[in-house]
């Protein structure tokens, strides 16, 4: 359930009916909106009875959530949500880039690549320190030692920091370094690695699992949201189908339904979507075409040389080719890459 | 095997290798290029042995093909194919446009939508005459009467037809009728349908079959081309996956690996390939951004009243927009709707 | 609607009901049931008023039918339809195992095989005259040789013949040489070849396309009993999955919801399913366990040496043993293999 | 790589060789055959030159492994894995037979289950204490206190235990009481938890990711065995396809495929399956005619109570009906129910 605040609805009328909420032994989620304020209800095991809230103020309306999600719906909060940072933000008119390699491999690569990106319009570096791998013998990540290379990286450019939380053990040290957790695609339904997600201080990028629909994406941001983390931006990277010559299936269409029913920014990580350099820069213009807030863009100093995901990593003079090409795709769509 | 003539091959020495490949028992197919001519051979089970041609003159190289598919593909005519009609193309610089609605329903109905999208600046006219329904008991189409509306609307307005032949029994009707006839995606591995378009005189626009990957397009679109009709239009449509939100799964990622693999034009339904009217014109763009040579859109007078697939109609005001924004984005990728 | 009919009924009362019918512009079906007889209705474009009967004696219910197919629905016609040979039957105590190899390559393969088969207990014969092929550059039968030889083999054997038409043209030829017409699973909304395949006088196997959910074979099947051709068997053989070791995934789960929802027989193709002969013996006892009518399984005198699809085919010896394993299974779930 | 020793070989002689691995900076796994040993080597980036072996004594061959899985091929070791419980087996003769309801509800749920699928024949009782659910809004499970039931069940009845540790955190709690620790489905690329679960002292039942390969699921199980746990079961249990009306799609087809990759067993859950309660014992039955080494079967004292997956379980009379019928099908496939 939901319950609307009136316009004017003082930050006391809002405590009392959180308490209420608390009492009842629910949690309470307050969402500010453009005109008013919304007060979101989860833990609620099924529908709650109105009456309980007849004698309280300020309240406009509730409203009765049809969705199995709640927090992440657009029926809960109309307006988009956008995460600001400091130089830069998600889910405005701003489009956000987000590139570096795959693996952060060695302090050379990484801070080489962080200015390169830098220089080509990029706010975001991004880099695995800890790498989820099919194969136990496959390379793991520089762990710690890669963290703080991206910290370095991040000082001397002045790039936001999204690197991956692989497990519960070590999101606290992820938290520490990054200015965006990410939680990447097989993790999506890692439920107790959400749960301390949605308690992290950081806003959290969430991967789609490869074979996740769109309502079990939003239900595992609502893990998250859940727990009173509400910044979070959706991620779609490729679903797993029945073609062979692709990495995976890039589902922009749903992009375009996930503007459609949830207020959290969503974008685009062509390179794991479909696993091949010359398609990553066309299917880059194809997501903010079709609405993404951002793209996640894998660059490498030598795409042919990378320890991990090489054949889909572009080079440094592709990206600077395909920046231009998005900003003009940007102020098409009515956005702005600065 | 292709056999790549020089530059300067005169008439005969390509027609003496012609004649020395039907005497071996195959298919000689005589394609021509930028530069130079290339004779493709088919019906050959296995290689064939150089020696036999090792005394004709004209040659520049015997090369051998690696894939499964051979006439379409870009080891054998590494220049695009462009289809020319009288105003307009498929596969150049030009956009192709094709517009109108999933089914001709009346006179009044094909007429008015042919005078809008005419008038938005699309070139092409979609309308199905002959609908193949997952149930008996759905309407089927106008047949033959829904041809002659097609014919009168081109008379009105210019626009060229692409309408869909459901079966080798009624494709000389629709041949008569249509500039561009359409094999829906039900039929791709229709193969005796293939054939017989593959002896029409009108091009083809091929959909790729929901299940299909596009390793089968390729080679059900060498059934049309081994009969001599190299015409053949690709279209992607979307592809069935677990996801249930979405009608189906728009695969753009296949654009941009059909334009590496193949020189056939490829064009994007974006109508059904996700089903939702809202995510057509957001799509639309993504398709031109990833590479697409057009976008076949349906549109409606009144989309809540179609009698086959309103709910992924759009109606006249929107394709007006759509339009609009698409010349800006077919110039970000130096490509122009006239 | 479906008008079930009082156990003594007349023929006279059943005859004026249908008059009705067809006086509305429908189709009535007489479905004879063990008690008693139900008339279905199709044609028509939404529910008909009960009204329209209100004066016919002789009517015990009129049901509404709620899902989108009816005539193949158990909601119609709740016992399981028996499908009768001679010496045969498919869908009741007795499991149909239907033997042979992909294509018909040769008179000596095909007689050589029937023996082989037949002595292990087949009462089917399998053979393609007519090969749908992904590539136009394969083998595609010996075409109406094919057919003869088949006819020879059921001559000198006793066997029945089960074998593809390809299209409506040939669906005549193979009709009258075969004893059960096979329609493909890249055919199965071929709506063209459903609808000749529901006016011919042979039962007809069904094969699941493999992008197919049961609900749309149910509506394929339904095309076919909507022109009054009852006789359908229903053929799952493997769905497209992401799965790359196997060629198909085997849906036996599916066997269990026809059974369910129709009163239509069942049957399994493992080796298509699979693809990988050495899995054909236990998904074939699988199949039987899981309440599959019949098998149908590729056997091959020399199976790597098959012009098509060698690798899922197994030889006499394999067979033998599995046909002696089918028997038990047979037994434990109460149906016999004779 | 793999080094076979002789059949004499001495434990010193595999001891030498086993320091020579680690000396080299890999990690030596020790694997007992029917004749002989052999001596897998893990943790090596690239092939291992055979010179470093050529002067020790007692090695009889040394094999390159050719698939990206090393431990759980059978390549390395062509003897099944024999799993052995007290007083009971699995992937051995005997058919394992895992049943309980889907949560641990109540102290009486569970005793009540426990002791009717005990007397029913089964030898294992499932039931979960941690339960990963896709809303963060659903019943996770009694935690602790499930698991103490759980052990209370096992006291009465003399059931092993098999329940699932949802991440590395309570996979402790979960290995003091289990006798065979559950990696769940959504949890079978949470490396770190394999990791986990690979040091932990008791058997682990590994279930295949509804979006997983069955190579992707051997990689999952090898990251177990590469860390000293070779006690693995694989679990089928269905994967994600385009098919509505189940579930799942269960795949037995993958059954016989990791018989003829790996030596591990391989159990079935055709619940989870099918999400279907009336095609689950047919299922049962097939999935031990397909090979399957056991199956887990949701038992419910009252399948619509179940806070849980109450359509997919099945109540007492049913499971008591399908034992009976279960150990017949073993029979006939040369195993044995006890």
């Amino acid at each position: 359930m939901l319950i609307s605040m009136k316009p004017n609805a003082t930050t006391e009328e809002i405590e009392k009916i959180c308490e209420k909420i608390r009492e009842l032994g629910f949690t309470p989620h307050v969402i500010p909106g453009a005109q008013r304020v919304a007060i979101g209800i989860t833990g609620n095991p099924g529908p709650i009875d109105p009456q309980h809230f007849a004698h309280f103020t300020g309240i406009a309306e509730m409203i009765p959530v049809s969705k199995p999600y709640k927090l992440v719906s657009r029926e809960v909060k109309p307006e988009d949500t956008v995460i600001h940072f400091e130089n830069a933000s998600i889910g405005g008119e701003e489009i956000a880039i987000i590139a570096g390699p795959c693996a952060v491999e060695s302090r050379e690569q990484i801070l080489e690549t962080a200015c390169a990106v830098k220089e080509a319009g990029a706010k975001f570096l991004r880099g695995g320190a800890f790498k989820p791998r099919t194969s136990p013998y496959s390379f793991q990540g520089l762990k710690e030692e890669g963290l703080k290379l991206l910290a370095e990286a991040r000082e001397k450019t002045g790039l936001y920091i999204v690197t991956e939380a692989k497990d519960v053990q070590t999101l606290p040290m992820v938290e520490e370094y990054a200015d965006i957790i990410q939680i990447g695609a097989r993790n999506m339904q890692n439920f107790s690695l959400l749960e301390a997600a949605g308690k992290a201080s950081k806003p959290v990028l969430l991967k789609r699992g490869m074979w996740a629909t769109i309502t079990e994406l939003f239900m595992a941001a609502e893990y998250i949201l859940s727990q009173g983390n509400y910044k979070v931006i959706l991620c779609e990277r490729g679903i797993r189908t029945f073609e062979t010559l692709t990495r995976n299936t890039l589902d922009l269409g749903a992009v375009t339904v996930i503007k459609q029913l949830s207020h959290l920014p969503v974008i685009v990580d062509p390179s794991h979507g479909i696993g091949i350099a010359a398609s990553v820069p066309p299917l880059a213009k194809a997501a903010i075409s079709a609405g993404a807030d951002g793209v996640m863009i894998e660059v490498h100093p030598q795409p042919s040389k990378a320890l991990s995901d090489g054949p889909q990593s572009i080079g440094f003079q592709s990206f600077f080719t395909l920046m231009k090409e998005l900003k003009k795709i940007a102020r098409v769509v009515n956005r702005k890459i600065t």
